[in-house]
């Protein structure tokens, strides 16, 4: 396996200056300092011209980034300037609460289908979009090029779920299930670790040091 | 505010590590290398000693560390010695799923309510944990010493939601909703940013380079 060129941290913080980017545009804010960036995100000025530096120098040294040139340069980073088709793999309260947070929220995907194996909910919508049987996964996958499963099947089914979406020639897997998953290496997993996260907001909760 | 002695990062890490100390021990090996437990988490044998001396140095040099000693001392660290009260906010699809999940996957944390406005749940349970009107929210908590609130109601109440929620002693959210939170600065908020996290996905889905 070849290594990525850029690290995974740069590659997280890319969309949190992007949602920075957009609110300036949405305020005509045409210039922006890595400074300014630093006060809206909490990374250090020199940790984001780090990130950006990484991509090309985008900047001019003592003006800033032309804000609008720069959200265009990260959403080409990110492939976020087509808009990305993505499936929902489980229609429970899980999966219903993320299609309907996702729809509303994120203007740069699009949820071609949600998929379950209940004929109870199979035919069903949520927020417009239709219920369909796992077994159309392929089809469906390749008729719309999709880019990204969002699995939230129970534990118990996640494997078999993780399967199919590899056979549909899904290659990037959003995992909140709890399961570790079985995958070709080619297939690039992300677990929704949201019990990690809970788990080290306790330090927080817990601790006498003054946050 | 003074500065918190642990990095964010590494305070993020504990509970990974936490994780394999847990199967470590279910599988009863005694000794664990800083090697092995990067193998586990993909993060550099380096990084793991650094962390863990952070709170004082538990390893032994050539040996390791004690699987059962470092387990108990992040325990420890983290403040998971003791179960920690917790409140869900919102009673929803995505409260009933990380309520459901949580419930399940946590050992150390215990859900004592759910919160809503909505009198067609209020009374109702969801994995044995009644949901209760946010009235009662600064009582329940007070009694319980609830440490951590995960809201998850819709980004119209977040506001108001995190205002019952602060009124009734609790300094950490964990906030699923969609909107910035205006809160007094001793309350730590920690957003679930799934949005962001769907965004940086989509540059391995779509970049050519080879994971």
């Amino acid at each position: 396996m070849e290594q990525k060129s850029a690290p995974k941290s740069v590659i997280r913080r890319l969309p949190m200056y992007l949602r920075i980017l957009d609110d300036l545009l949405a305020n005509d804010v045409e210039i922006v300092s890595s400074r300014e960036l630093s006060d809206e995100t909490g990374f250090t000025a020199e940790q984001i011209r780090k990130d950006l530096a990484f991509f090309g120098a985008f900047g001019t040294r003592g003006t800033g980034y032309n804000t609008s040139f720069l959200r265009d340069k990260i959403l080409k980073i990110i492939g976020l300037d087509e808009q990305t088709n993505i499936i929902v793999v489980g229609a429970g309260h899980l999966g219903i609460a993320l299609t309907r947070f996702n729809i509303r929220q994120n203007p740069y995907v699009n949820v071609v289908a949600i998929f379950d194996i209940d004929p109870n909910v199979i035919g069903k919508k949520i927020a417009d979009i239709e219920v369909m049987p796992a077994s159309k996964m392929k089809e469906i996958s390749v008729k719309h090029d999709v880019k990204v499963a969002v699995l939230t099947v129970p534990s118990e089914h996640a494997q078999t779920a993780a399967e199919d979406i590899v056979k549909s020639g899904i290659r990037v897997i959003f995992n909140f299930s709890l399961s570790k998953l079985y995958v070709p290496s080619s297939v690039y997993i992300h677990n929704a670790d949201l019990s990690i996260e809970l788990q080290s907001l306790i330090y927080y909760a817990t601790s006498r040091v003054v946050i």
